[in-house]
C-alpha cells in the first residue's frame, strides 16, 4: 500500500510498515509498542499505540506466525448449561480470556455425553491450547485422562475418585461446605432434613455435598435416613429448577421433613415451588436451603438461604491457572476458595423446637 | 506409523490411510464417508465410522487445509451477559455450530463497549467467517455497519433506526408482542400501568417495545404518563433484577400504579421483590408482566405473566441465515418469530375495576 489515506477512510489492508511510516519509527519499535516490551520510549508508544488505534491497525498475525495464531484458543466444555450457575463462571472466563488475547470456544455438552470423548475430538480438530471442564460427574478413568495432551483445569468441579491430586481444580471444599449448611439447619433445631442431590452413581462435587451432609448428621448423632435423599436420575435429571421442583413433589409423598437442603439454587427455587403447591409455607412450615449463591436466589421470595460460591475469583484462579500451565509455569494443582454462608428468608428455627427461639 | 496398534491403545497419529488399510478400502472412500457422501455403500460407511471412533481418529484437516480451519468459525457477541435469557439462546447457537462442525468464539461485550468495535476488530484477529451480534441497544451509523465484511445476523435485536431493512435479523416482532402485553393488562381492567423500560437514548427492542406499549395505550385513548416510565440509565443498568429492584423503588417512590409492565423477566422478579419491601401484595394489589420467557420466572412465587420468545427456533434461524449467508446461498433478511403470551400468576384485575370481574 502506498501512502495514507485520510482519517476516517476505511482501513482494511494497513500494515505494520504503513503504521511505522506515519509513526516515524522503524517496523521493531511498533512491534515494541505492540508486545508491551519495556525498552520503549512512553511517548513513542504512546504516538504508536494511538495511531494504530485511528486507523484501526489489526496486526495480521496469521500471515506471518500461524502457530500462534492456531494456538490462542482455548475450549470451555460446559455439561448443565442449563445451570445459569455456570453463565457466571462462563462470562468470568469468557473475559479473562479476552484480556489474555486467547479465542475462548463454548463447546456444550448434553448430559448424556462424555465431555472426555469431545475433549479429545475438539483438541485435535481446533489445535487447542488449554481446555476448562464446567460441570458433569467427571469421573473418568486415569488411563483417558492421560490421553489430553493439553494443560487442562477443572473449574467448580472436582472428582471425589481416585488420582483427584493430580488434576488441575479450582473449587471450593464442597464437602466442608455442604457440612456448613447441614450445621447450620441442625442449629436451627431441625432433624428431619432432606437433601436433593446428584445420581447415586456421582462422583463429583454431588458426592462431596452427600458426603458433608451425612457427615455433619453424623456428628450430631442422628442416623442418615435413605428415604430424606431425593437422588437426581443420572439420565433425565438435572442441577435445574425443574428437577428440584420433581424430587421435592416425589420426596413430598413417601415422608416428611421440617427443612430441605437442595445443592444447587436452580434445585431450592424448584423445591419451593413444590412445596407452595403442597400447601407447605416456606420457612414457617419448611426451611430450605440452596448451594451456590445465584443472584436469582436472591431476589426470589422467599429469598434463598445459601453458600456463596466466589464466581469471579473461581473464573479469575482458572483461567490464571490454565494459561501458566500453557506456558509451563505452573503444575497442576488445587485451589481451593472458601464459600460463603448467606441467610436469608427461606430458612427459620424448626416449629418443633420452639424453645429454641 | 507402520501396522495397528491393538485396540485401546492410545492412537494420537492415525492418518486417513491408516483408517483405509484398516476398512480394506481406499482413502477417497473413507474421505466420502466423513463427508456424508451418497455415493458410497451403507456397510462400507458403517464399518469406516466404526472405525474413526474405535481408533479415535480426527481429520488434521489443519495440515492440509489450512483456510478451512481457519474460517470454520463465527464469533457471538454478547452484550449484556448477566441477562440470563441471553445463556439460553448462546446454548442454542452453540448447539447450531457444533451440527456444522463450526468452532463458536463467545465474546462478552461490556455494557459501555462498542460492540461494532470489538466486531471489527476480532474479525480480522480471529479470521471469522460470521458474527452473530446478541442483546445491546444496536445503532449505528451505516457507514460504520458496512465495515464489516463477513455476515451477520441480528439475534432477539433489531434495530429501529434507519437502514434497519438491511441487516439481517432473527426476533419476534417487539411493537407487536409489547402492544400485546399492554392490551392484556389494559383488558384486566388496568389503566395506571408503569412500564420497565430501556434508557430513554435506545434505539433497539426497547424503543420497539414502549412504543408498542404506547400505541396500545393511545388506542384505548389513555394518554402515556412520562411519570409511569422508569427508564434504565444508559451508563449503569441492564436487563437484570437489580435494575428490575431499583427502577420499581424509585417509581413508587413518585407515583402509584395498579399493574407495572417490565420489558424482560429479569426486571419483573426485580420488580416483585421491591413491591414485596413495600408491602405491594403481587398480584392483589399490583399486577406484573414480564417479556422473555425465562424458565426463572415460570418458578418464580408469584410465577410471572410473560410474551415467551421462541428461543430454540430463533438460535436455529439465527445461526441457519448466517450459515447460508456465508455460503453465498442467502442474501440478509428479517425473520420474524411470533411471541405466546403465557397467564401465569402474577397478574389479575384490577381492583379498581372490581365489576369486571
Amino acid at each position: 500500500m502506498e501512502g495514507f489515506p485520510e482519517k476516517g477512510i476505511k482501513m482494511g489492508n494497513m500494515t505494520i510498515k504503513d503504521i511505522a511510516k506515519k509513526c516515524g519509527v522503524g517496523v521493531s519499535t511498533v512491534s515494541r509498542a505492540m508486545n508491551n516490551h519495556p525498552d520503549i520510549n512512553p511517548k513513542t508508544k504512546e504516538l504508536i499505540m494511538k495511531t494504530i488505534e485511528e486507523f484501526n491497525y489489526v496486526p495480521n498475525n496469521s500471515a506471518r506466525n500461524l502457530k500462534r495464531i492456531q494456538s490462542k484458543a482455548i475450549a470451555v466444555l460446559v455439561k448443565g448449561i442449563g445451570n445459569t450457575f455456570f453463565s457466571d463462571i462462563v462470562s468470568g472466563l469468557e473475559r479473562e480470556c479476552q484480556k489474555k488475547n486467547y479465542s475462548c470456544i463454548l463447546q456444550h455438552v448434553e448430559e448424556q455425553e462424555d465431555e472426555l470423548d469431545i475433549a479429545l475430538h475438539i483438541i485435535k480438530e481446533k489445535k487447542l491450547q488449554g481446555l476448562i471442564f464446567l460441570g458433569g460427574s467427571f469421573s473418568h478413568p486415569k488411563e483417558k485422562m492421560e490421553q489430553l495432551e493439553v494443560p487442562y483445569v477443572l473449574s467448580t468441579i472436582r472428582t471425589a475418585g481416585e488420582n483427584c491430586e493430580q488434576y488441575a481444580a479450582v473449587s471450593v471444599d464442597d464437602f466442608k461446605e455442604s457440612y456448613k449448611m447441614t450445621e447450620y439447619l441442625l442449629q436451627l433445631g431441625h432433624e428431619r432434613i432432606a437433601i436433593l442431590t446428584a445420581p447415586k452413581e456421582d462422583e463429583s462435587i454431588g458426592k462431596l455435598r452427600l458426603m458433608g451432609y451425612a457427615q455433619a448428621l453424623k456428628d450430631k448423632k442422628i442416623p442418615v435416613q435413605e428415604e430424606l435423599i431425593g437422588y437426581m436420575d443420572a439420565k433425565k435429571d438435572r442441577y435445574s429448577f425443574q428437577t428440584g421442583y420433581k424430587l421435592t413433589k416425589e420426596l413430598l409423598k413417601k415422608t416428611d421433613f421440617t427443612a430441605l437442603y437442595a445443592t444447587s439454587d436452580t434445585l431450592a427455587i424448584g423445591a419451593c415451588r413444590a412445596l407452595k403447591e403442597a400447601g407447605i409455607s416456606v420457612p414457617d412450615e419448611c426451611s430450605v436451603a440452596g448451594f451456590d449463591g445465584m443472584e436469582a436466589g436472591e431476589f426470589y421470595i422467599p429469598s434463598i438461604t445459601t453458600i456463596r460460591q466466589p464466581v469471579e475469583k473461581i473464573a479469575k484462579a482458572t483461567a490464571e491457572l490454565l494459561f501458566d500451565m500453557i506456558k509451563g509455569k505452573e503444575v497442576p494443582r488445587q485451589l481451593v476458595f472458601e464459600g460463603e454462608l448467606l441467610e436469608r428468608e427461606s430458612t427459620a428455627f424448626s416449629s418443633c423446637h420452639e424453645s429454641v427461639k
